[in-house]
């Protein structure tokens, strides 16, 4: 342990270590600290660093442990997550001005549940200004870099947190995907991003953007981190009703699980058409490999999917203009130009077309099933490019604006409309060595299964061990 | 039996008749027949009347008496109900042009568990065109007309249920209740009518108003036989899952217990203002009623009544014209004016408008909550008026119908947009004879308690055994 940066451990591997006093939670937390400190200047990951409390933290949790007492299996753990997960006492700015020096009074049932785990508090996470926004730019904080070349987007708008797991500064950190927010940075920053099924995680205490599509999950590094926090996450809360009861799988039994048997369909159109070559070369190497591995890969034959990223988009301009109404009339002129510009769309759409939109939900999502039945997870892109440079996708509120957010969100956006789960996995790179994923999409509220093929995916292959050669 | 003509029995009386052999299905069913046959022609509340099919019915449920069998605790009872709740086979007219020659292909849960309980169908009621109007005008199938005075408006929707129960021409009938659409016709005619919570009857299978606010309930003689029918209809519905599971109370032996006991609460406003001063004197002298029967009766200052009234109506505009679009851009000539301007309104009205009123629900009912915490149910007025004239009322598409419309519904419309259960009890006559009801407004589910205080109430008064003189 002595020799390897505790850092560059998955966090399943840092939590044993810390368990078994192979390592302190205060080495672990301190070498986080030294790479964040590192790394801030390049990347704007972070929207806050605390190292002191960190540290004092990290101490508590080391003085437990010589006690014998552990909090849970995220015990010491150093974490740092997306802007928006309120916790008492924590200015919480949502990527905002306007909420910049908001004091949270109420902490997430998501977060509570891996504070309750044991985990120690980094700091927070950049975010696209109130999570509006697919590329990681922010106009009040300036953008976020990608790790594995900081001229290019992060994507977002979990963007502090694709850099900041991609760069080895947390082991993980929680995202939000309303419209790609989670999968896109995963991709554009290789590494593994699970949104979740909705009604999967409490959204309680968590930023709202849009009530019918907003999802909670977690960005780490590989599917068995992912299905760790989950477990910790998922279940009922009465703070979010729609929050579905029941018992929950073994998820991280799931990822022991082999890849031999599972079946998964590549859909013959629209997610295959008009990919960069680099992209389509990789979805070719995955499904070669799911193959050799055993899975069972089959076309399938989905149903509209630009209808899908329609009534998604329609959905949520609607739903964050009621939720942001009011500071659009207050206060105008603290939101970024795309931010506010695409707030305002959401004024004008009349609310039978909502209703609308919202009463296709059920026959679309059962069209889909119908499409799907046969696999047990389809392979998709979940871009049809790798990350855009800094400088082409900076659209601001200009007329092209909403056609770069949609080319960048086509394939992501239909699959929050339907609500699925969906496992953004990293699976190879481009020549230039920018990374590129794929999406595992699952059947409603089953995680697991997708879980399971993304580990089974990265015991043999090494995309989501590679790290950017400056981290 | 054989000197008292059966159909003047209540639906609690007849069923235990029929039951008993003291009267078979097929002598009450003609009974109602006839009865249907010399008042028709006056009230216009039947939509379609079928004898033969009704008799036939009657006697194949005399057969199944005569072999010792019975379907339930309405076998062999005749029914009609408000012509939206489908039935297979059968032509459903929702009261319109548009779908006047529709055939049902399913039926309707609340409908077909009467059924098995083993009713008879009689025919369907009138009702205003898709039920979207509280006066009981109707541009294609003319007025209904009000038993206790045939110049006068029943109050709609649910027109033809409130003037067949008080003409004794059906023993009960299903209404809807979306904004006062089985209140409204009771008070106005003189009978029992239900609104039940949002999520105890199951409205599949029955035509759509406001998916939000729609309410299935009966109009019957008694607050027994509402009780009767509600423990028949109540309960989850795999075809309607808005519609609430777990245990139901026992609705009929709530009807059993005292008045002594029950706390009611009179509102301080909105309510007592600008009434009729008949409505004003039958208020305090139910209030004078209870009082001597045991029940305490106090003032509760509720909140913003009309602000509630706008919400529900904001609601109830939307959802109506997103269901019926695409009639309206290729049928609009086969829509009556007035229920083409209201639907039209609709159209206009921003999602974000829609969102803040649905938003608005759940804190509003909460303030409600709280303001009644300490009383089981608020006794108000069902309108300010007893029912207008015919000529009055009949506003068509004019500027000031929504006026008239507004008028009419202030007193119900606050009581959807919160879900709550009602139940409206003939309390009194005008000068003129006109029946005076009033409402029992419910906490949540607690449809028994109304009932409770509504049968004690009748036991000791006479309001609901009264009938039109010509009837």
């Amino acid at each position: 342990m002595s020799t390897t940066d505790p850092a560059l451990l998955s966090l399943t591997e840092i939590a044993q270590a810390i368990a078994a006093k192979t390592v302190s939670s205060r080495e672990v937390t301190q070498a986080c600290l030294d790479r964040i400190a590192a790394q801030q200047p390049r990347l704007n990951a972070f929207m806050s660093i605390e190292a002191d409390s960190a540290l004092a933290a990290a101490d508590a949790a080391d003085a437990e442990l010589a006690r014998g007492d552990s909090r849970g299996v995220l015990h010491g753990v150093p974490l740092a997550h997306k802007d928006m997960y309120y916790e008492t006492g924590h200015v919480v700015t949502c990527g905002s001005k306007i909420r910049q020096d908001d004091v949270a009074t109420t902490t997430s049932t998501a977060l509570q549940r891996l504070k309750d785990a044991g985990t120690v508090r980094l700091g927070s996470l950049q975010m696209s200004e109130f999570a509006y926004g697919p590329t990681g730019h922010n106009a009040h904080f300036g953008p976020v870099h990608n790790p594995w070349n900081i001229d290019h987007i992060t994507g977002g708008s979990s963007s502090g947190s694709g850099a900041a797991v991609a760069a080895r500064l947390t082991f993980a950190a929680l995202g939000s995907d309303t419209g790609g927010s989670i999968r896109m940075p995963a991709h554009f920053c290789g590494v593994t991003g699970l949104k979740t099924t909705v009604g999967r995680v409490s959204r309680a205490g968590a930023m709202p953007l849009s009530q019918s599509l907003d999802t909670v999950g977690p960005l780490a590094r590989t599917a068995q981190d992912c299905a760790l926090l989950l477990g910790l996450m998922a279940g009922a809360d009465p703070e979010d009703l729609t929050c579905i009861a029941g018992e929950l799988p073994d998820y991280l039994a799931a990822t022991h699980a082999p890849m031999r048997g599972a079946r998964i369909g590549i859909p013959k159109a629209f997610y295959v058409d008009d990919l960069d070559p680099e992209v389509a070369r990789v979805l070719d190497e995955t499904i070669a490999t799911l193959r050799a591995e055993g899975a069972s890969v089959v076309e399938v034959d989905l149903p509209d999917q630009p209808q899908l990223t329609a009534a998604c988009q329609l959905v949520l301009a609607v739903e964050a203009a009621a939720f942001h109404k009011r500071w659009m009339i207050e206060r105008p002129q603290d939101y970024g130009p795309q931010v506010l510009m695409r707030l305002q769309n959401g004024l004008g759409v009349p609310a039978i077309s909502y209703l609308e939109a919202m009463r296709w939900r059920g026959p679309a999502l059962s069209a889909h099933l119908a499409a799907v039945a046969d696999v047990d997870a389809v392979l998709a892109p979940v871009a049809p490019v790798p990350a855009p440079t800094i400088a082409e996708s900076d659209v601001g509120s200009s007329l092209n604006a909403e056609a770069v957010i949609q080319r960048l969100t086509r394939f992501t956006r239909p699959i929050n409309y339907l609500g699925l789960p969906s496992l953004a996995i990293p699976t190879g790179f481009s020549a230039s060595g920018l990374p590129i994923g794929l999406q595992l999409i699952g059947r409603p509220f089953d995680e697991a299964m997708i879980l399971r093929i993304g580990a089974a995916f990265q015991r043999v292959t090494e995309f989501h061990n590679k790290m950017p050669a400056s981290a």
